[in-house]
């Protein structure tokens, strides 16, 4: 029989970040500081749309793009978070999460060749939905100097003739790193004057402990080249619900509509009912876990300083990016010794770009006796590191 | 500003299903016998069970193949139906709806140039699909004459050097054609002698009213060259649910799983729950949907023998697919006039594919109500073409 697969799928390396939590799941008293997720569970009332519209029955396809009512409450939120005026009919398309977003915009703008420029450390899919799309994916390495800030230079410098979109993924997975205004108006500069478009995926903009977080597409000029992408998991823990969702050019959004017409037909029925509510009521709820989550990161941070651990303060998401090499051992040594001495899971920075090498993603998706814990046991191992190294 | 679209995105046709959906959606009186799912809820116990999942809070992702329980009892189902042994670990993708997996399924094997076999008329995603995939379609015409199912003649004919996939849609959307045992032991020969590969969505399998639903992957030497995809949406009335599933050679699905978790990342998992107890509970309410299908099926073809119009008699899925050639008026031109002069909403058979002209789908996933009256008004509009014909 002939090889039935496409080469380049199978050239693709799978997550790197799941591998530690296979191994955590079976082991006896081990522990996690690995998800990329809320601990919190969704809100009740939240919950409870979901449960009424399956009382009531309401189990049907939606049209493609969405219901229209979670389409305008969408346009509704950008403007009051962003100041943007979105129609809901045409330049909004609700998905099955940010992640098919990323992949639609993709399918939706490249053409063989064409290059998408991805600033790492960052989410895993970018790079593989580009090359699964045609697209050449190439990377920015960011700085700790920069605090992992794209620079309108590095962006600059990667541009080349090829070069039609820009994936901005801030605030950042896995750095907790934020662009603020002035540096998203330094990188728009050279958007515009290169006319090239951005796909910014704005999944943790809720999640910023600094100034609110701005969107790229709010600057002059860039709302027309812009496709935002958001969703519900992170800022309303609907992680499961799977819901997110585009807005763009009305000539963009409709091929990405298109496409996931075919490929995927709708969001499920009942998440988005359930998120119709999580954007007319969920706002307190979103301020509630952007507090607990900003506790811990200034917890961490705080500890990290006491062990003497160097870290960026990072003001976005809810990871931190503490930094190893002061150990002259590489990232995957550090997790897996980790895992293996003290029973913690955590993830090398590797997995998020070549570039992430001397650091860890920690995630602050937890409880604060869980994060002490963990603190605890790293303490011990960083100074059994240092007592080694002697 | 340059052009953001990707060229092969922007020359795909968008679906011609829904244009008849639009117009009725706004017309007073209106009825249509256009949709492509179930009329019925949900069965009770199943919402029931995605109710209590919420109620405990189980909204976080799932591993990205899917709940393992949830796989089991996928590749228990498949075995008590078709006698195949899958391996839930491995073997098993679970998807947004039959939709996601075809379009995995495609990307998963299409290298540049690939053709893929595509009868029509069918589901209007296949061709799409595969051209962003990468592959090339080449479309089968059906033929009425074959009761629109597919011959070994016919796909002996298509296959090239460059062939590597064929879908199998079957029990057919819009023909409501299925293809029995000896049907797919003539056109396997085929396959296995031309070493080439099926994508089998089987996503109208239960709905079956002739001799139970076989699947191509059960016969021998197919298992390992086929992709079975089928799901919750028909059987189990869940469209909105959005869950399907692929099983396959370890190998592809491996593939397949790897792309869906970087664009998708898992199915819902409301859904998920709920599917677990249709599958273990669920027979009974397939088996009276079933039934009641027949009926209304039974109701049609009955009908249409009245009223002297040319239909073969389906025995799949929820449509018939009557010959309007007759008329001397194109599929589109019937729908249209239908529409505005008996305010009844069908879908051309062209919509599923030029050989589709002649001929359009009716669906019975409406009430006997609903296809009485219907009915009642297609006698009138048949009656008065004839007599302006004369």
């Amino acid at each position: 029989m002939r090889n039935p697969l496409a080469d380049k799928v199978v050239q693709l390396k799978p997550s790197g970040i799941r591998k530690f939590f296979d191994i955590v799941s079976e082991m006896k008293d081990a522990i996690s500081l690995g998800v990329g997720e809320p601990d919190f569970d969704t809100p009740w009332h939240v919950r409870k749309e979901g449960i009424d519209s399956l009382e009531k029955g309401r189990t049907t396809y939606t049209s493609n793009a969405g219901l229209k009512e979670l389409k305008m409450e969408i346009a509704k939120y950008i403007n009051r978070t962003q100041g943007l005026t979105y129609d809901h009919n045409g330049e909004v398309l609700v998905t099955v999460g940010g992640s098919e977003a990323i992949d639609m915009g993709l399918r939706a703008m490249l053409n063989p060749g064409d290059e998408v420029l991805i600033p790492q450390p960052s989410y895993v899919s970018y790079e593989p939905c580009t090359i699964l799309a045609g697209g050449v994916p190439v990377i920015i390495d960011l700085k700790a100097e920069n605090e992992f800030r794209l620079t309108a230079k590095e962006l600059r410098d990667a541009i080349t003739e090829k070069t039609k979109v820009l994936v901005l993924p801030f605030p950042n997975n896995p750095t907790g790193a934020i662009m603020e205004r002035s540096d998203l108006e330094a990188i728009a500069e050279v958007i515009l004057e290169k006319d090239i478009f951005v796909i910014s995926d704005e999944i943790y903009s809720e999640l910023s402990y600094k100034e609110k977080h701005v969107s790229i597409a709010s600057l002059p000029g860039m709302q027309e080249r812009t496709i935002l992408i958001n969703g519900f998991s992170k800022a309303f823990a609907m992680t499961g619900w799977r819901l997110g969702y585009a807005c763009g050019p009305k000539a963009i959004i409709q091929q990405m509509t298109k496409i996931h017409q075919f490929a995927i037909m709708c969001a499920p029925t009942t998440s988005q009912y359930a998120a119709i509510k999580a954007l007319k009521d969920g706002e307190p709820d979103v301020v509630m876990m952007r507090e607990e989550y900003n506790r811990r990161r200034t917890y961490l941070m705080k500890t990290f300083q006491e062990m003497g651990l160097d870290c960026f303060e990072p003001y976005g998401a809810f990871y931190v990016f503490p930094c190893i090499k002061e150990f002259g051992i590489t990232s995957d040594e550090f997790a897996v010794r980790f895992l293996e001495e003290e029973k913690v899971a955590v993830v090398p920075g590797t997995a998020f770009g070549d570039c992430g090498e001397g650091f860890l993603r920690i995630s602050y998706a937890y409880s604060m006796e869980h994060l002490q814990e963990a603190m605890g046991r790293m303490k011990r191992f960083v100074e059994k590191l240092r007592a080694q190294k002697q």
